[in-house]
């Protein structure tokens, strides 16, 4: 394969956009990513747009992005893999461009998941489980799976509530020194504790918001990201994998097998191993979920997840500082944008412009971990500084 | 870039497809191209869905044609691209293989649009043209798109209703030559253009119809493709473009520009011209867009396309026979499907299996046209048996 490095990074404001439109919301990251690639739009030579969709009205997104940011005659298609589709449409991309297809291409992710209500929004996506079984026979939704998860990991290796309680209060704190984040402000683990229930034992707190949003990556080919960028981000490896949509084929409810074997995947390509990575962007959209990616993805072993957090390792200064940007849990989740949105974050950190929110880079390699459903899809990215 | 051929292909049944679930309709063609392939099914690396949606219930149609098809920990995502979502898939599943991630990668185009009735069909994807505009604000659907056309057309070049007719009648006399097509039966131009009127000037018979179906394409790398196939087809070049989904931004109506576009830059890739090609499928979702796409295709001069026909130069036996399967107007027209079903018609033709609708191969090329809405996107594709 031809090398590829992300060497333009855009991201919106998350949060509730209603001052925005579908294209506009999109052209803030777009702009942004064009403008630091140093690029002119003319020279993208197709686009991949990142979006499950359903909550707006128009049903070709890409075709209402395309011509916003005035991508005339370009090709662009639409990717989804649910809560996936972003890690997809960067996949889409770098794969145009390690192909040789293209010298450069960009991938978006995009939802504007506010234009309907939170119930509504709530159906849609738990419509994404099992459809035809475990959502119409059982009112299953996407609490209500992640509940299975931490209820097993609860019984079988002694999690608490508080271990969840955790990842939130580490998620606000984080959000709060982001400015793009949809929650500005910290919590404590009373106030985690405290929170309404959705679905025991995850509370309002274990829970990601419902969010607008976008993200913008440019990729570009060996020779162009060497002339263009002095801080060219390496794509190094994209393992993809998947699962039953049905909870009840699956073998056991502490992990994702597709996590474990997307990694597995993504670290061979990479030849690298999670004792290497200097910062990771994990799928938090319950805090339980952040927690089994710890031991899915190998930071630690099973069941070691919830002590991996209490010695705060994965907090800026540890062993595998995780979403220090906030993750889903704070700085929001609009379901296409969420994939591009950490490969944006992984690459600011590895280029060292994360701010006060920067983690130490010892060998600039750092991982993008993103799922769609609960594990029906799975893709793990691997960034690195060098080639 | 990796060359990478078609060896394998599969195509379900076309038509009202009551008879099937989702995972069952898609599991038709896959087993069938696997087969062809002479594959296992463990030895296909990833798939790729091409699936507009938003006819059946299940929102994640990716996972479930995975599970369905016994592809355990196989990556997959779905692409959209409206009615071009098929050919997009095979873009995908054609870049992993040409970027060297994969040796074997499945491409399957689905949809079973039957499951909501026809208004909810025709509103579903009349909210696919312009939304918040043209289908709001004028009640814009796309046979009314494609008639604005028509009648540009008819005014500039005196194409006539019977000209149009004729695309049907041609579609349908093929049709009956094919098992898989939803319409079996021949039709006369006075039964066409005495149909019922949809939007003038085009009638019941110059429409394509609501279809079920599934079409797929195993892609291979050259190694494996020359191991494993007497008779692999190659990918030569795919050309992509986009259009504004707004039809008052259009510079005329006589023309789709995506298709021009598209189609210059997969004869470019493939080094070939229209002259070469044996055989074409071309976007026939109404009668006046095989005409139009005759012309935008360099199949003859703009404003040609109806003498093309009326020569019999489109038919088996012309110079450029295209739609010998029925087309999408008498085959049927499974959106996400289409374009796949396209590279398994323009493969079969190419490798001489084609039966009683086989053509004549003299350089072994064939074309796929594969618009999106009213050329807001448009894939253009070049097979060819020869490496």
């Amino acid at each position: 394969m031809r090398q590829a490095a992300i060497i333009g990074i855009g991201h919106s404001r998350f949060g509730r956009r209603t001052d925005v439109n579908l294209g506009e919301l999109a052209f803030e990251s777009i702009r942004e990513a064009v403008q630091d690639a140093g690029v002119e739009k003319k020279q993208i030579e197709n686009v991949t747009l990142g979006s499950a969709g359903g909550w707006y009205e128009e049903s070709l997104p890409a075709v209402v992005v395309n011509e916003y940011a005035g991508f005339e005659r370009v090709g662009t298609m639409r990717v989804e893999a649910a809560c996936a589709s972003g890690s997809a449409a960067v996949r889409s991309a770098y794969l145009s461009v390690a192909s040789g297809e293209a010298e450069i291409a960009l991938a978006v992710g995009l939802e504007k998941m506010t234009e309907v209500d939170t119930l509504t929004s709530v159906e849609l996506m738990g419509r994404a489980g099992s459809y035809l079984w475990e959502f119409e026979n059982f009112g299953m939704t996407f609490p209500a799976y992640y509940a299975l998860y931490a209820v097993a990991h609860m019984k079988r290796f002694g999690t608490t509530e508080e271990d969840m309680a955790r990842v939130a209060v580490k998620a606000h704190r984080y959000a709060s020194m982001n400015p793009l984040a949809q929650f500005q402000k910290e919590i404590t683990i009373q106030k985690a504790l405290a929170s309404q229930v959705v679905s025991w034992p995850l509370k309002l707190y274990d829970s990601c918001p419902i969010t607008d949003g976008s993200a913008a990556v440019v990729i570009a080919s060996e020779d162009v990201a060497r002339r263009l960028s002095d801080t060219p981000i390496w794509i190094k490896g994209i393992g993809v994998s998947s699962d039953s949509a049905n909870l009840s084929r699956r073998d056991d409810y502490v992990g994702l097998a597709a996590t474990v074997d997307a990694s597995r995947k993504a670290y061979s390509l990479a030849r690298t191993t999670p004792r290497e990575l200097d910062v990771a962007t994990c799928h938090d959209c319950f805090t339980i979920a952040e927690i089994m990616a710890y031991e899915d993805l190998g930071f630690c072993a099973k069941g070691e997840g919830p002590r991996l957090l209490r010695d705060g390792q994965t907090e800026i200064g540890g062993s595998i500082p995780v979403n220090v940007d906030g993750g889903l849990k704070a700085k929001g989740h609009p379901v296409g944008a969420t994939g591009v949105s950490m490969m944006v974050e992984v690459s600011k950190q590895l280029r060292g412009e994360a701010g006060k929110r920067q983690v130490q880079i010892k060998n600039g390699t750092g991982l993008v971990h993103n799922v769609g459903g609960t594990g029906h899809y799975c893709y793990v990215t691997i960034l690195s500084r060098d080639r």
